[in-house]
């Protein structure tokens, strides 16, 4: 591991975003919204996927100057073209145009198509808070989850991100993939050589493994609950309400039709949509109650949650949020530690892009 | 178990309704919401609950004649109070409000407070269907599930439900509690004298147990997931959600602070807001895209989902609803199967209520 300093990665990743030909305002946007991700110690969506856009942008897969537009849209809601821009770029103003609706008529919701993969789903849904209102962000995803009883990859880890605004207390941020464990958990097993817990993966044929390779073998991640006695079926509706409202009611890619995000897998022959897709929420906290009102009762909630009795072993109960917001604070002080392979990735694409790489500011054991 | 025509179970309902004081209108609509649940298969929330509705009425927790009003109201929101109503007749008409909010303005989105157990969310989702909407109900409950790292409870099942229309399949109805398991399965362990699996439950020191008595002995339901290792911060989240959303933001009892169903137990001593809390919404199909479009492509993901290579051992994949779906069509032509204590249950509820009970077609085994 080395760490490094926020500032450091960020200038790194904004030239790397202006060398792909994105224009400056959208590298600031884009390397913030995917430097989030490394902040708030989600590794696996943050600086270690730079790469994996660049080799998109190769492949012709991602605009670096996309024409942003509404295809539908009525007072509440919005339907947008992404233009095959970075999703961490077409993200940011569909949340932005979600909110300016919540602004004129209470909520606002925008589903988008012909987008690409957008980082972490909570930094778009942690837009709305400064505004007083609840934000909502999904995406669709490749296809690497059987639904219950499956042994195809129909659906990809389709995250859900609610952020709420609290008075004292922080925010509640709620971010997730719709499946029992992440993709990017497993990636860490493979580096270990280690086993994963039941329940993560199945096999090709439909088969619970430890295996942490079994994907590459044709298996598939499982929804959120494991299996149909712990129910499965339930993230199996989780991850298809994600992919139907970020795809269908848009128009872009959805389930098996998915665009892959590495760039080596083929798109699909018989596309059904354009893209990836996402769905964005605003809803204004005074379209409901008074503010103050709503901030005093989220405090006494959180607060009453917080010191809840914790099970013997657990030092305590946490909010959703807490974890990454406390990992923040810390990587803002002391700077983000980055694993070996991902320095290597960021040291050769630097080269590649005749950049100077970031530099560490120390060895973390 | 003895099989009841709907008709006839339909005009007991009705009756009680009635007799507890309820307009002619509001006891058909409370009688239809609250039988859909038997229909479905879902018998924990249907006529099996009749007798604690009466409970609660007689505790004088159920206002036979609410005045149902708007407290708050944006274009596309409002807060409702139930004016401590039975939970199926507000539900109806806040999903009411929101579907011509969405008329209007693209979506609708109404919160509610003091409002009582409503029955199936899936119920008032599905009110949206034949407006060519989006359907979202979800709601908050007696506090029965600790989240992760507790030892205390502190939500209810809060189950969230989403109907979305399609072209010539059925529509896809997603409707879960957002739990492992609901409380009803564990019902049934009970009467059978049978061990829960793993994962559903815990004593009141926080531990896994099998035992499905572990309620009854201070422990609790476990959010879907089941533990930190297979994703229960993820139920834990979900449930969170639909706390806030249904109760935080109208001003309902939230947390720990929910009434609870059964009218033997206290109300809280120190309230936070008044009886549970409902959230809906409703999206237009066509605030995002054509319908012809969208219902084109929804048939297309439930056929291709549907035809998904199913594990062996197992007949098919399942869609969101269709199990729901095929129970209703047989018990509309076949009648509807109570287990005995159901039954006697009725029995004693129609010799107090001084109503004839309804009789029975046939003996199921």
């Amino acid at each position: 591991m080395r760490v490094f300093s926020y500032e450091s990665l960020y200038q790194f990743v904004y030239q790397i975003f202006c060398r792909i030909g994105c224009p400056s305002s959208h590298a600031a946007v884009a390397t913030q919204n995917l430097l989030a991700a490394d902040l708030r110690g989600i590794d696996s969506h943050g600086i270690a996927r730079l790469s994996g856009y660049v080799r998109l942008w190769e492949a012709g897969r991602i605009n670096p100057t996309p024409s942003i537009r509404i295809l539908y849209q009525t007072s509440s809601t919005a339907t947008v073209d992404g233009d095959a821009g970075l999703g961490l770029v077409v993200a940011s103003q569909a949340m932005q145009i979600a909110i300016q609706k919540a602004q004129q008529v209470g909520t606002g919701w925008v589903s988008v198509r012909n987008s690409n993969h957008f980082g972490i789903a909570g930094q778009y849904a942690m837009q709305a808070l400064s505004y007083d209102m609840i934000g909502i962000a999904m995406t669709n995803a490749s296809p690497l989850v059987a639904p219950t009883f499956s042994t195809e990859r129909l659906l990809g880890t389709n995250p859900i991100a609610v952020a709420i605004p609290a008075g004292t207390q922080p925010p509640l941020v709620a971010d997730f993939a719709t499946t029992t464990a992440a993709n990017g958990k497993l990636e860490i097993l493979q580096r270990k050589n280690a086993q994963a817990p039941l329940g993560w993966v199945q096999d090709s044929t439909g088969k619970p493994t430890t295996d942490p390779n079994a994907l590459k073998k044709g298996g598939a991640l499982l929804p959120l609950g494991s299996d149909r006695e712990h129910g499965s079926h339930k993230g199996y509706c989780l991850g298809a309400i994600v992919d139907i409202f970020s795809a269908v009611l848009s128009g872009a890619g959805y389930g098996p039709w998915a665009p892959p995000f590495v760039s080596f897998l083929p798109l699909p022959a018989d596309p059904v949509g354009q893209g990836l897709g996402h769905f964005f929420g605003a809803m204004r906290i005074d379209a409901f109650r008074p503010v103050e009102e709503f901030k005093y009762h989220m405090d006494k909630w959180i607060t009453r949650f917080r010191s809840a009795q914790p099970v013997e072993g657990y030092e305590r109960v946490l909010i959703p949020g807490d974890p990454e917001r406390e990992t923040e604070a810390i990587r803002r002080l002391k700077g983000i530690p980055l694993n070996e392979m991902v320095v290597e990735d960021i040291l050769q694409l630097a080269q590649k892009m005749e950049l100077n790489p970031p530099v560490s500011v120390a060895i973390a054991h």
